[in-house]
């Protein structure tokens, strides 16, 4: 029996710096262009949308930036969050690998989120601000803000994607207890709103309106309102280093280092959490390590996707990145339960996918929620269906090792609990989930309409 | 700015041994009577329902009982939990008194009843039971014992209360997952589930029916199944004083100490798990302490119901125990949505409030929800509605020390979160919740009728 099963750190271990991965890469992120004139945007481009603190962190090149002793404070919530060694799960494998699990899960909101969340909320109340708003999809990022907004004094808006707002009444609750306006998307608070609405009155709305709504309401407010974004840019995914640093630490004293690092990708900032300060050791100290990030397979931008320019939104507000993308247009098809429905990755991963530092995976949904409930019935937390694409990967990677029999180590991120997000679940126990294998037509329909600048590169 | 806010400890620091309180208790609690000869019961009539070390447990009298490592290895999947100090609390109270609460909510099943689950279903487990019967309320015993059941290879059947297994999906879901079976109660898989169908077909159940039920099942399976309880008995309190041991080594860690323990309760082991090894300490050591259990205005067995014996379940299957009741046919009115809904109190916590050892305090539901709000919005976490008449008690300490301008030290269990039992504060945002003082007939109904012996001490 191995007796140690969970590795803590004190709360002074905190990390006192997020690591910036822009310092190490060898191939510095492209710009991104101004939507209308495809010239790259500076910083007064994005100033009626963010603090100026946050644009210039999502272009610093300095390798350590302080986290603010007041960001830390509210950390201190429920950071640093525990490592697991998963030895129930490696026993139901019969596998020589050793699995090990940073859990983000103990959170306020239940998911690694509010590590960003926290950090846009000081920025933008140091500046003045004192109204946000946002979009959420399945709640986790609404919810996250909502938290944060809370400490630091900040109304604010969310927009919630119809369909999640009505399936989701307990998200939105959540919200409302932290004092957050939570609206169902499209409203008819906005232009793109009503323009959704004018053309069919039930929509169920999506992410990508729910971003033009928020977007819009920032920019037209006169300085009022900033915006605020759960992932993708390059700060966010910053602000999510602070998991991987403190696994660093546990995994020495776990006494173990890992060969494999896995984490599961919508927008980027999950993964990127945990694999950036492991590939901070490996472009600096030649640390050999295998960073995977897992998409759905009804999504597969990163592993069927084109490296190319494209718009953050549906309605083509937002600067143009140059990201894998299934293009702003792709929508999953709705059979698909599992979340990590973007259609794009953020630049820094795509960069780094695309210098072949990290690599891929796309699984399908039913090989996931079966993992899902493997590692409750094993772990016992029920990961958020988010997660379950982490988790479906690690096995196959287990099962490898057994076959191959190596002793290998093996780290994922459980980015948060599936407590608040059980309908699919539920959908997969009723047998309501089926895997489909996207037609040509269906993966490439996005991109057949793209108007955006190709890559040569 | 008060920097340290979370005090951890090892998993080798999870306590090697229970504590056993009947060793300390100046009156031993008085025996249970057999529900037909009315004469003290033996181990043999408990036998059909109880492995016998859980049954050598209810009565034994050695202060500490050791735990095995077979518990202590699943412990480790959440355990030890985090003490907080509650600095964003104190500072908004504005109060001199130092706040702490002890968190349980980190269990896989979100709430402090894993530990006693797990102990469970192991000796059942070492006995060489397979199939268990239990029910629940809320669904969050339930879920505690499918979770404890899953790890050691035992099937388990939950009755759960009609109109929870209705309005709450996801508890019944989450018990799926870890592999139980789930009826809604009543049922017609049992005499006493037909007895009431036949009465009221559409009865919603109440915990009163789903104890008959679930101890029926057992009683006559020939020895096939046994039976499980999440709270009152004494080795269920016994399990949980887990929370307290490791309470004691944290508060050493933060260099205080506690003047006033507090913790909700419905049957009494939330409260039992964090007071006992302070009232250890009072009863061994002198520590001058109080310890403080908190009921809802809606069904206040401490504080209004009589000291008696009386059923632990609505049909009269179970032994009759000495305790404070409002009589077993006592239902909280509907309105009540805070949890606690329990007609009696522990043998234990009952003869320890009848010697002035502990003592009680029964609040309104309006003014627990408000405290889950304002803890929500200053520590981040929603609390269970259990959980919030302790906090509701806290802030009533935490006032009277600012009044009395004195630094006192507040010691909480925050048992459970909130996150899969929303629909209570969804009822209180609605304004659909109403406090309610009982009239003395409705006080009285249930002990008028009680045909039980009394007690003359």
């Amino acid at each position: 029996m191995i007796s140690h099963r969970k590795f803590i750190l004190d709360e002074k271990e905190i990390p006192e710096k997020w690591y910036n991965i822009q310092a190490d890469m060898p191939n510095k992120p492209l710009p991104s262009l101004h939507p209308v004139t495809k010239q790259p945007i500076g910083p007064d481009d994005l100033a009626p949308l963010f603090p100026m603190e946050l644009i210039k962190q999502e272009i610093a090149q300095e390798r350590w930036i302080e986290i603010p002793e007041e960001v830390r404070e509210v950390y201190k919530l429920w950071r640093p969050t525990p490592l697991f060694r998963a030895t129930n799960l490696e026993k139901e494998l019969d596998t020589p690998a050793k699995i090990y699990y940073k859990y983000e899960g103990v959170s306020p909101a239940g998911s690694h989120k509010p590590n960003t969340a926290v950090a846009q909320a000081y920025y933008n109340m140091k500046e003045g601000v004192r109204k946000l708003t946002t979009e959420t999809g399945a709640g986790q990022w609404g919810s996250a803000l909502a938290f944060a907004c809370e400490r630091f004094g900040i109304d604010l808006e969310v927009y919630m994607v119809r369909v999640s707002y009505e399936q989701k009444p307990y998200r939105k609750l959540l919200m409302n207890t932290w004092g957050a306006e939570v609206y169902s998307s499209p409203t008819d608070k906005t232009e793109s709103g009503k323009a959704i609405l004018a053309k069919s009155p039930n929509s169920p709305g999506s992410l990508g309106i729910a971003i033009s709504e928020a977007v819009e309401r920032a920019a037209t407010s006169n300085g009022e309102k900033k915006y605020s974004l759960g992932s993708v840019l390059n700060h966010v995914l910053m602000h999510q280093t602070v998991i991987g640093l403190e696994a660093i630490k546990q995994m020495e004293k776990a006494g173990d280092y890992p060969d494999i690092v896995i984490a599961p990708l919508g927008g980027g900032s999950n993964f990127a959490g945990i694999s950036f300060p492991f590939l901070n050791q490996k472009l600096t100290n030649g640390k050999d390590i295998r960073c995977i990030a897992v998409e759905p397979a009804s999504c597969p931008k990163l592993t069927k996707g084109e490296f190319r320019y494209d718009f953050g939104d549906t309605v083509g507000l937002t600067p143009l990145l140059p990201m894998y993308t299934l293009g702003h247009t792709f929508v999953p098809e709705s059979i698909h339960a599992g979340g990590l429905r973007y259609h794009g990755a953020s630049v820094l991963v795509s960069q780094l996918l695309k210098d072949k530092l990290v690599e891929a995976s796309a699984i399908h949904q039913l090989e996931c929620f079966a993992a899902g409930v493997k590692f409750a019935n094993t772990e016992g937390i029920l990961p958020a269906p988010e997660a379950t694409h982490g988790i479906a990967q690690v096995i196959r990677e287990a099962n490898k090792a057994k076959e191959e029999d190596k002793e290998k180590t093996i780290l994922f991120n459980l980015c948060g609990h599936g407590y608040l997000d059980m309908s699919a679940y539920q959908d997969y126990f009723d047998g309501k989930l089926e895997d489909h294998e996207l037609t040509h037509e269906e993966l490439y329909a996005g991109l057949n309409e793209l108007q955006t600048p190709r890559i040569e590169r």
